[in-house]
């Protein structure tokens, strides 16, 4: 099955089976989610892997009840940071310097203008906005991923996120929940959509072409 | 090159060497875009996929001269709804009962559902940043499809909106430029990041595990 082909397949399910995905399914998952794109490669953002059942009830009773919560068997948290510091960008800036062996100096002009275009022209409200972007980014490639691995994934907005951030304390690690993302297998018996057809805006709708 | 080989491959590309990608790879990551995961289904964005080259040279001035924009073939522009209004939802509505074969009566507790969930309890500026996020799902899928293609694609937020907005006729169109995709090939000779080491957060630092 190619890329097109396993995008075709996927679709948010509504209702999964209860059946675990396997550990290197998962694993694959979340690694690409790991290695998505994020400008600047900050990666502004943290991605909380639940798959206590206890923890994904209590997720369950702030997200709307939706069933996928607990008919999966993981549920990955999408949470942006709260604020992006420069003290989170030299930290950054360290890990460059730890992988690629290279000295603070080399670095100065990217350090320059990582503050500039992030922190220091940005309001805190808006430093929030432009890092939750960044994490629907990395949603988008665990969604795309889940599809090549012929998992079910669910992206959910639907909960309440000042709840769920008291549940997982999240404040307190200077993060924001901005999605949900349920993993599992399709119920299908159970879900009518499972076998209705995919609706998308028509090419000729969807592109602009110049 | 399975997909985390791909993702390994792929970087932001800072430098492109002007080849013209193909047709078919070019269509693949378009559709593959088309068929991104979107809250709902609305897909509140529309892509233009800029290849003229007088066209790109004039985004080029307004992309902080970024040369991936003239160096690569084509240019992406993601430009999200300016804002989200009952007619666009109506629209959709009417898709789906064209592609399904359903009648709108069905769909009337998921009409009350979007309109109540994006358009009436949200600010005209939440609307658009929440069309913004969804651009960004699909900005994630299309730069995943660019990796499996072995096309080289380089995300920009480095440009002024306001004046791409104009030059693109956008803000008549009810829309708003937030992401820039430039796709080609690598100039890795003139690219000392072709050859450096993908810098990510560790693991155990990325995820937490509950």
């Amino acid at each position: 099955m190619n890329l097109l082909e396993a995008l075709n397949w996927r679709y948010a399910a509504k209702r999964m089976n209860g059946q675990a995905i396997e550990a290197e399914k998962l694993n694959n998952i979340l690694e690409a989610t790991r290695l998505s794109a994020s400008s600047m490669g900050l990666q502004p953002y943290t991605v909380l892997v639940v798959e206590n059942s206890a923890m994904r009830q209590q997720i369950f009773e702030k997200a709307c009840k939706q069933p996928q919560v607990i008919e999966g068997s993981h549920v990955l948290v999408f949470a942006a940071w709260a604020d992006v510091t420069e003290q989170q960008v030299d930290d950054y800036l360290s890990r460059i310097q730890e992988v690629r062996g290279v000295p603070a100096e080399s670095l100065a002009d990217f350090r320059k203008a990582m503050l500039g275009g992030v922190v220091a022209t940005k309001s805190p409200e808006e430093r929030f906005q432009w890092a939750a972007r960044q994490a629907y980014i990395a949603l988008g490639t665990a969604l795309t991923a889940a599809a090549v691995e012929q998992v079910d994934a669910t992206p959910m907005e639907g909960f309440n996120p000042a709840a769920l951030d008291e549940l997982l304390n999240l404040s307190a690690q200077g993060l924001r929940s901005v999605s949900l993302l349920a993993l599992g297998y399709r119920d299908a018996a159970n879900d009518f959509l499972a076998s209705a057809q995919k609706v998308r805006r028509a090419k000729e709708k969807f592109f602009v072409q110049i």
